[in-house]
C-alpha cells in the first residue's frame, strides 16, 4: 500500500535531521528543496512591497490582473521566498495568476504580530498596485496558512474588502497544540512534533497567550470569510488543526472545502516535483481558485 | 446576505409541514419534489435488481460501462425512486455515467439490516450485469449516505472488491444523534430535528444499539475505503455527522473531501432545479467522480 514516492521523501528527510541551532535550521529547510528547479518560462522579479521584501512570478498562462499572495511555512522562525520559489511558481501556473511571495519578518528576532503586519502590508501593496480584492487569492502553507487565516480575520475586523478566496496547505492554526492528532499522528509524522512546535510558538508568541486569536486563528471569530480550500495529509500531527478549522468555519456559515490526502506528510505539495500527489493537490488548488475567480 | 433561492425553498417547506402519520409522511416527501421534471433526453428503465425494485437512467453523455448506484434519503422510513428520479438523472448527466436507483426496503415494516441487505444485493446485481467494481460509484443522500457508507464497510469486511469512490450528500452517519450541531444548528435547520430522527432511528434499529457500526457507520472501522466526497450544508443539524466522518476517515488514512456549503439546508441538491448551489454541488460531485474514474 505504501506510496514509494512518499517513502523516498521520508528517507530524504530522515537523512537531514533538524538541527538545534536556528541558523542551521534555516539552512536545513533550504537544503531540503535545493534539488528543485524553476522552469525557464517563469518570469521572476524581486520587488519591495512597501518595505517587505517580496517576489513576483509570472508564467505565460497567467492572467496578469489576478494574483496569489503567498505566505511560506517554517513555523514563523524559518523559511522564505527562496525555500518556496519552485512551488509558488507552480501555484501561479495551475491557478493561472501572477504570484507575490512575501519574506515576512521571522521570530525570534521579530515576534507576533510582526509577520501579520508584513502580510497585511503585502495585501495593501497589491491594492496600491491596482489589484482588485476580487482578483486576489490568499495562500499559505503551515505557519503561512495560519497567517493567511489571521490576515482574513484581521481584514474583516477592520472592514476592508476581502480577497476572493484562500488556500491553506497544512495550516498551523492552533499554537496551543490542543488537537488530538498532535498525539495520535506523532508516530507517522516525519516533520512536525510537539516539542518543536512549542519552541517555535514560544518564539513567535513572545509571551502572548497561545490562544490569542490573531496568532492562533482557530480561536478567532471566523464568520464572514471568503471561500477557503484547506488541504492536509493524514500523516500529520497538524491534521486536527485543519479538521477543527473546517468545522469552525462551517459553524460560522462559511464556504470551506477540506481536502484530505492519505499518506501525505506535512506540506507535501512542496515536494510536487517528485510526488504525483503533490502535483495533484496543487492542481486541485488551481481548480478551486479558477472556479472562484471565474464565478465573479 | 440571505440567498433568495434558499429562502423560497424554506417557504415552500414551511407550507408543507411533516405529518405524523407514516403514509402521509411518505406522500409529503413526494409532494415536495413533484414540481421537478426529468428532461426528455433521459432514458428511464425499471428493472428487477435480483429482487430489489430498481431503475436505470441513461443520458446521451453517459459512458454506459460506468454506473452510479444511488441510495435515496428519507430517514430509512420514506423516500424512493420516485422522490429522487429528477436528481438521479442529473447525477448521471454530470458524472457521465448510467445510474441505478434502488427502492430498498423501508422501516418500520423492514428494519435494519433489510435496507443494507438490499443495497448489497443491488451492488451484486451490477457485478452480475458485467460492471467492474472500478466502474461503479456509490452515492447516497441523508439516510442513503449512511447506507452507502455502511455498504462500503460491509464490502470491505467480506473482502469484496470495492467501488471506485463514493458521494455522500448530507449523510446521516450517527443514529445516536451525538453531534454538537444537533443542538447548535437546530434553530436554522428546516427539515431535520432530533425528535424526528429519534423516531426514525427507533423504527430502523428495531432494538439494535444506536451505535451499531453497520447502522451508524460513523462508529465503524473506516480503514481501507475508496475515496469519498462528503457534501453538507451549514444549516444542518447533521453537519457534525459529516465533519466527524471526515475526521474519522482521515484518522484511518483515507482519501476524503469534505465540501461545506453555506446557507444550504439538508439534502439541498434535491432542489437543484430551483437552486444554483444545488446545481453547483452536483457539478462538484460530477467532477470528483470523473477525476476518480478517469485516473484509473
Amino acid at each position: 500500500m505504501a506510496n514509494p514516492q512518499i517513502e523516498a521523501i521520508r528517507e530524504w528527510l530522515a537523512s537531514k535531521p533538524r538541527p538545534t541551532v536556528l541558523a542551521e535550521r534555516r539552512a536545513r529547510l533550504l537544503s531540503l528543496v535545493d534539488r528543485y528547479t524553476v522552469p525557464s518560462d517563469v518570469q521572476i522579479d524581486a520587488v519591495d512591497a512597501s518595505g517587505v521584501p517580496a517576489e513576483w512570478t509570472l508564467t505565460p498562462v497567467a492572467d496578469p490582473k489576478q494574483v496569489v499572495l503567498f505566505l511560506h511555512g517554517g513555523a514563523y522562525i524559518s523559511g522564505g521566498i527562496a525555500t518556496h520559489r519552485h512551488m509558488v511558481a507552480q501555484i501561479g501556473r495551475v491557478a493561472r495568476t501572477r504570484t507575490l511571495a512575501l519574506d515576512y519578518r521571522l521570530a525570534p528576532e521579530h515576534p507576533f504580530p510582526a509577520a501579520l503586519e508584513d502580510a497585511l502590508t503585502g495585501y495593501r501593496f497589491l491594492l496600491s498596485q491596482g489589484y482588485e480584492p476580487a482578483n486576489i487569492v490568499l495562500a499559505g502553507e503551515s505557519a503561512g496558512g495560519g497567517l493567511a487565516l489571521a490576515m482574513l480575520v484581521s481584514l474583516r475586523q477592520i472592514g476592508a474588502d476581502l480577497p476572493a478566496c484562500a488556500w491553506l496547505s497544512s495550516p498551523w492554526t492552533d499554537l496551543d497544540m490542543s488537537g488530538e492528532s498532535m498525539e495520535s499522528k506523532a508516530t507517522v509524522d516525519p516533520l512536525i512534533q510537539k516539542p518543536y512546535l512549542l519552541e517555535a510558538a514560544g518564539a513567535y508568541l513572545n509571551g502572548a497567550a497561545p490562544r490569542t486569536p490573531l496568532a492562533s486563528p482557530l480561536y478567532a471569530d471566523l464568520s464572514g470569510l471568503p471561500p477557503m480550500l484547506i488541504q492536509v495529509g493524514t500523516a500529520e500531527t497538524l491534521l486536527d488543526d485543519s479538521v477543527r478549522l473546517a468545522r469552525r468555519v462551517a459553524q460560522a456559515d462559511g464556504r470551506v472545502v477540506l481536502d484530505i490526502w492519505p499518506e501525505m506528510i506535512h506540506a507535501w505539495s512542496l515536494f510536487y516535483q517528485q510526488l504525483d500527489a503533490g502535483q495533484q493537490s496543487l492542481e486541485a488548488m488551481g481548480a478551486f481558485v479558477r472556479a472562484t475567480l471565474d464565478a465573479q
